[in-house]
Formats: C-alpha cells, sequence, structure tokens
C-alpha cells in the first residue's frame, strides 16, 4: 500500500518526508556519513532486510542523494557514495543526534559524541539564523508566502491567515 | 505490522527516527509550530485520516512531546499544545526546511520563506558547532564513544573501529 504523497504539498517538511520515504533512511545515510559504502556493510551494521535495502538504495540514487559506482571489474561490484546533496543533509541528521541526546538518553549519557576537528571539542549541533547566527526558536520566526507558493492556494483565507498575517 | 524498533539502538538517528514511528509525525509537529491546537484542525488542516491523527497525537502526548490540555467543559473538548521537548524540535525542521528549500524546491523558489524577527530577515536554518558557531561539515566531525555506549557492544571491533579509529 502506497501511503499519502507528500510530493506536491507547498512545504518543505512535507517534501522531505515524503523523498525520505521511511525511517530507515535516515539510518542508511547515517551508515553512508560513517563511511559505510557497500550494500553488505550496510545489509550487516544495520540489519536491514536485504530488499528493503535494494529498494532504500536505488531510491537515494535515483533521487541524486547517493551515487552507486562500480569499484571492481571481476565480478562487477558497485558501492555507495554520498552527493553533494547527500552530503548536505549532514545537518538535519546532526539537528537530529542533538535533540535525541538531549531528550532520549539514558541516565548514563549520549551513546555517541562527535568531536569537531576545526575546534577539537564535543560538538553538539545548534540551529541558527543564517543571517544574525542566533539559535532559532519558534516564537522567532514568522512564515511568509515565498515564491514557489501555488497561487491558487495562496487565495485561501487560510493560507492568507498562515503566510500573511501579522 | 510492527516494523523494527530502534529505541534501543545506541544512536540518536536511530532512537529520535523510532520515536516519530512515521513521516505524519513531523507534519503534526509542523502545524503545531504554525499553531494549531486543535483536532478538526489539525485534521483539516493536513487532511490525515482520524485514526492515524488520534494515534500520532496519543503517541505525542505519551512521549510528553505535546501535552493534551482541555480548553472547554460542556461538553469537554481538548487542545494539543508543544511542551518544552516538542518545541525544542523546531530546529530539526528548521534543518528539513532549509535543506528542502536548497533542493527541493521547484524553478520558482521555495513555498515558504521565514522572516526572523529578531533580525528582520529572511532566515535559512545553518546546523553549526555549538563551542566554535562553525557550519558542521561530515568531513570535519569524528564519532566517539559516548557514555551511554553499551560496554558489551563497545568491545566489537566494529564499534572500535568507528568509534576509537584516528
Amino acid at each position: 500500500m502506497r501511503r499519502t504523497s507528500f510530493e506536491n504539498w507547498p512545504c518543505s517538511v512535507a517534501r522531505t518526508t515524503d523523498l525520505l520515504g521511511d525511517w530507515w533512511t535516515p539510518l542508511v545515510l547515517r551508515e553512508a556519513f560513517y563511511g559505510t559504502r557497500r550494500f553488505e556493510d550496510f545489509q550487516s551494521e544495520l540489519g536491514i532486510a536485504r530488499a528493503t535495502l535494494t529498494e532504500r538504495l536505488r531510491r537515494l540514487v535515483e533521487l541524486d542523494i547517493m551515487e552507486r559506482r562500480p569499484y571492481q571489474d571481476q565480478p562487477l561490484r558497485h558501492e555507495y557514495l554520498l552527493t553533494e546533496k547527500g552530503e548536505d543533509f549532514f545537518g538535519v541528521l546532526m539537528a537530529i543526534v542533538a535533540w535525541g541526546d538531549r531528550w532520549l538518553a539514558d541516565a548514563a549519557g549520549p551513546p555517541v559524541l562527535f568531536e569537531h576537528r576545526p575546534c577539537g571539542r564535543h560538538t553538539h549541533a545548534q540551529v541558527v539564523c543564517d543571517s544574525c547566527g542566533r539559535p532559532l526558536h519558534p516564537s522567532d520566526v514568522r512564515p511568509r508566502f515565498g515564491p514557489g507558493y501555488p497561487a491558487d492556494r495562496a487565495a485561501l483565507p487560510r493560507a492568507q491567515q498562515r503566510y500573511n498575517g501579522p
């Protein structure tokens, strides 16, 4: 059964979640960031069913988030690498890690720490405004119509209230 | 069919994705950040099946991400509000929005823009190191054993290689 598709919603949360497809996908991406490249290694690290992994990797390649590249000729074997679009997803995963560390860690503390080479400290992701550098808080942020918002939907009263309000 | 549970994996990506349960959940949270509080409004804004919405809200309350609170007596009616843990998820959603805007927007541009009141500019989330303020790039970040990593698994060669390597 195909679930509801969010692909065409005028919302980047909806589009991104649609694209990811299911929760295995962020974990496949996590593995890729850890340096995993080969099908067998993704499979054994995640304990994911082979058919599911095949489908997720296929979709990530189709979406240009990962690239499938031969690394051996006889027999022919492929590995999976993050593209630029895939590499750029790192921030989302690190924001998830920071939230999970704050709210879901055991009493013992977070399972994994991340050393940030440029400063040599254990880093925790912080999500900030790219203009002023301050952390983004919900009460400080107001949604507005963007250039890609569909004109027919923009006229609806509830869209006006949401994106054109005070 | 219950899918694989990631709840006990020593990884905050896995734990967070397990907790969210499915892709409707980020969209329910998006609505909550837009100020939606009532069941009927979540339902009509998202076009989600009532049974699915009931289940997602129940789970968000159970996990202390949302709080269910009476707002009317006769008849008794409840609304759903973000808790502190829920409010703190805002950064993750804004990081998703920024990535989606960069990679999934139409030629017209992003569907929605976000005005940041403190600086008055359209903001795009940036994920930075909380120690040095620099944007987090995958090649700069190295995973290490955290205090909550299970001791029995830490001894495995592949865990040593991943979290204790150069």
